[in-house]
């Protein structure tokens, strides 16, 4: 990413969430209340257990916006932890409030905890859990949600929906699926399609392997936790004939259409004027309540993984935190095609 | 990518394809001779045409390497194109030799022949086609085949196999399907797998998104030309219990195990000691012998896609650049998470 | 910059200046005190004016450190503008609190504001003046005061000395000239020399451009605003003969030494284990209480400049920004040549 | 670099110097005359010794061109090294080649030699001298050239001087002074001066440290090998007056005009209109006839400097360096601001 670029910190019980975005030109408006009933959104979903109530996400924005627009400087983000005041000595950045409350050394198969140990030198593996929890993902939307409204000033739009939790597939079948795994104290994920529309042809390019927009949007979803696949375009390409699956064209009042969009928008690594299509899948939650076997680090015995609060299913959060990290990518790259430094001046050129 | 960074070059018909490569530390063994036979794996495969026959690729370094070790300094690779003779006035740099033999103006579906024309306003698809082409993947072969020279020294191995081509799912299948999309004129993609082995626990981190690791070899993986899917691990993860799907662990002889590896070797965007294992979905080739519906820019109407010669199934050529580009990745992560200037500075830290 | 990155990001008079940082490695100890010196540094010596009693800048980390000890996750650093309850209305992010406050069109010479106000499209200057702001060089001053915290946990240490102001070239003299600047309402620059020593051998490296650490050292301190001028070593380099000003090599002891160093430490863009010696110049500071011809945009005519609360001579500010820019470039240079993600790894390969 | 990004490689004695250019839109004009002419210039210049008859660089077009226009896709420019055949076992990259032949122990001071023996952990100092030659600016200027030649585009014009050489401040001096040196074994630094002229405002930005453009002219100026200084704009800034130095605005009709131009043409790390002038040191060149004490590292006692043919006095070379660094630099930032995948489309914005 080279105009919309970005980091994010935060720990997951720590004071506060905190992005900072370089690179947006001047002149864009920029709502907080869209980020935050994006943040709402990923909040929501059916599966959700107690923190999401507690948490209630809203962002501030502490630079790089003046009276509602954009200056072109770096643009800082914050999400406030609102349950900080329970966790302020054992999140403490203050050597002398040191305390093992809170500590934990069995590590929870599915998450960081083992290798991030091993890596970062750790024995207490909440200096893990803090960062590696998917609590992080709340940030990343923010951020994601300043660049859909950088998308929305060009009428680029977003659709999402689930199309598979466990075995079912309708949201009658979702419901009743993740009552069963919540019953038995267990976690499901599943699998959900995000379209872009509305994009112009052209973002991203083949010249090179690092700017296949294909390869990107893959990293940008990939790197979510918990997603371990990503598809673009009709996903069962390995099945099927060259000439089933290769969107023909032709010719409607001049212009260049298709009837089919299995390449999910995207040839030669490019946006083709079709709606871009991603499929993802996302793997069930690694905190159970039914806890799994596991090694206890301190001890080095066998035993039963530490159990934080957590959720049933984030099928529909996941959902949201790739639509947003796709806007990321996005708006990066329409920002690179069309150069710029000023809404008005873009605004000209699209 | 930080230490290990590369640029590509090359048109499928120019006189030949570049690599350099940067951040390659010093005393590295590299061997033309195993680049070579990366290359010739990529040419190999049931179902290819008859370019892989004039082709035979071998490199030739001029940079960066004396006396079969690596100097620290930028390592130049070269594959020369067999048949540019035969092509060297059609893709001549020099504006003198101006011809339109070989243009054509039909886009071919799948290609990025229609997208590619409007970003960089070409008329003759040539412009396009030329480094659109799978071609280009033979120079990344060559420079993953220099990354796994510098993984071998640590003892990191790769093992692949395609697990399915068009509806076939054994060895026997796999070519009764290339025949009959052969014999029809048509293509056929097809399913593989990617392992790696004896990787040290903590490549790639959770504490950025894009320090994830998964992340990363998606992109790498996606970004190849025909690729339309990336996973990691069991790719049915979505509907499956948490308490089936995570990795739980055991102690033996004072060391973590576990009996599954459906997490794919990574937890927490982080390789957690496990084999990691990528899947990955190829399309069918887009350029077929029957041709397809598509328009012809130059007249802006209907008419049948340009054909040049082509594969009836490269999913075998697909998978070794997958591998390659995965090569990569991991050198990069294992010369970052090492440091050190040297392959004895890097041994002594090991 | 590849594992010691970050981003900052506040306006002059907003409601903080924030950083983040990402790629510290675990287990380093970073005192809060230490950047509140630096800070401090910053904000003093002779020729300072109003705000700076105002500031007294102090740090808040709200990331990345607990107890004491960097956890491997982004660091995140705030400073709160102390006047900000002053100037809450005029930066408002609200679109609704928009005011023609403090608006102001008539261009300052020496300043963004001319090339801001064309670059980002703004009518009123204080959308450049609040970003390009010299203000911004107290988060950079944090930021590099936690990389000196790396660097010193490895015994590299910092000195600096000014070495002329206006025509002064002791402290009594840089006084007077300070003194004489003030009264007539005019501004001063100067130059200053910063030593790091105890660098290990080969931070930096010939092997590209932009490895090359007389490269990196030079950007990271041209970029700081009002300096114009960077040097490495004896800067008199253009009227010497090759026999006088390179640094011969001895044997004392079994070691390489030398008895001089116009090098500055560095050859082929590498640390060469003598201390490193950079010298900057820095303009004089371009807001005059005795105001400059400009012209003023909104009725574009000819007129005086705009005068905002300024100092006469800030050299040593600039001084305390440069060490510390440079201090990140180090950091990120030792960290690469030793990788490792915890610093006792660190310490058992250094 | 974002968009005009590159990575060169090559040994001074090796087969060829190479360059990849990745980001170039489709569409430019280039000419290898020009590239031609501007390697020449580098070889030129009084005080040059006997390497630069055997040479006479030209360079090769091997991808990313067609038909005398860019495509879109990366550029490969390659120059033979005209003497490789002398040194094609001493520069081999197979192992059976392995000789002693020109090996060498006696580190230059002033040169890579010392700190690159110890970084790359190489004994035979040649392994240091092929790639910290600086033969490789040869490349460096071809990819400049390259970048020049799209700046001509928009009718963005280079010109630069040799303001000191020794003492000399003169042609007439410069000569007598190299003479002088060359009859004492010796070598000679200088003093020289570029200016980049129709340069549109805007270049470069203030809001985040590393996108001021003098920073990024800054890096790119001191990385040449041997420059020791850089500046922008009227160097002795620091011992004026505020309201001296600042370069007043004026209308003249309509337009805001200066009558100096001390701030070099940057204000805020961005161009303002006015010439962008720079000016850089660089040291004498280290490889001396008369040469200078050091040590040996093959048996560890003090010795006489190995001498590799050499050259007086190469200010000259450097400047012409220095010009397409900046060139490289510039072209970046105006391809980011007007962004575009063609010619066409940028003229349209310009």
């Amino acid at each position: 990413m080279n105009k919309f670029r970005f980091l994010t910190a935060g720990e997951s019980h720590g004071k506060c969430l905190t992005a900072i975005i370089e690179g947006v030109p001047a002149g864009f408006e920029i709502k907080e209340d869209f980020i935050n009933s994006e943040l709402k959104r990923r909040q929501g979903g059916y599966g959700r257990g107690g923190r999401m109530k507690i948490e209630s996400d809203t962002v501030e924005i502490t630079s790089g916006i003046r009276f509602g627009k954009t200056l072109g400087s770096p643009i800082t983000l914050v999400i406030q932890n609102k349950d900080y005041e329970n966790w302020q000595k054992i999140m403490s950045t203050d050597p002398k409030d040191f305390t093992e409350e809170k500590a934990f050394s069995k590590f929870r198969p599915g998450h960081a905890d083992f290798a991030g140990s091993v890596k970062y030198n750790q024995i207490d593996l909440r200096n893990i859990l803090e960062r590696s929890s998917a609590r992080k993902t709340a940030i990343e939307v923010a951020v994601g949600a300043l660049a859909k409204q950088i998308l929305e000033q060009f009428n680029i739009k977003c659709d999402s929906r689930i199309i598979q939790i466990g075995q079912g597939k309708t949201e009658e079948e979702f419901k009743k699926e993740i009552d069963k795994a919540k019953e038995a104290g267990d976690t499901l994920g599943g699998k959900f399609e995000i379209v872009y529309k509305n994009l112009p042809i052209g973002l991203g390019s083949f010249v090179h392997w690092d700017r296949m927009l294909d390869g990107k949007i893959a990293q940008a979803v990939m790197s979510i936790p918990a997603v371990k696949s990503v598809s673009i375009g009709n996903e069962f390409a390995y099945c099927m004939f060259g000439s089933e699956f290769h969107d023909q064209m032709y010719l409607e009042n001049g212009k260049v259409t298709r009837k089919t969009n299995n390449a999910g928008g995207l040839e030669g690594g490019m946006t083709n004027g079709e709606p871009l299509v991603v499929t993802a899948v996302m793997k069930p939650i690694p905190t159970l309540r039914k806890p799994l076997n596991t090694v206890d680090k301190s001890i080095m015995q066998e035993s039963k993984a530490h159990f934080e609060r957590s959720d049933t299913c984030a099928v529909e959060a996941c959902m949201v935190v790739a639509e947003n990290r796709i806007a990321c990518i996005l708006a990066d790259e329409f920002l690179m095609k069309f150069g710029g430094d000023s809404l008005t001046e873009i605004k000209n050129r699209v």
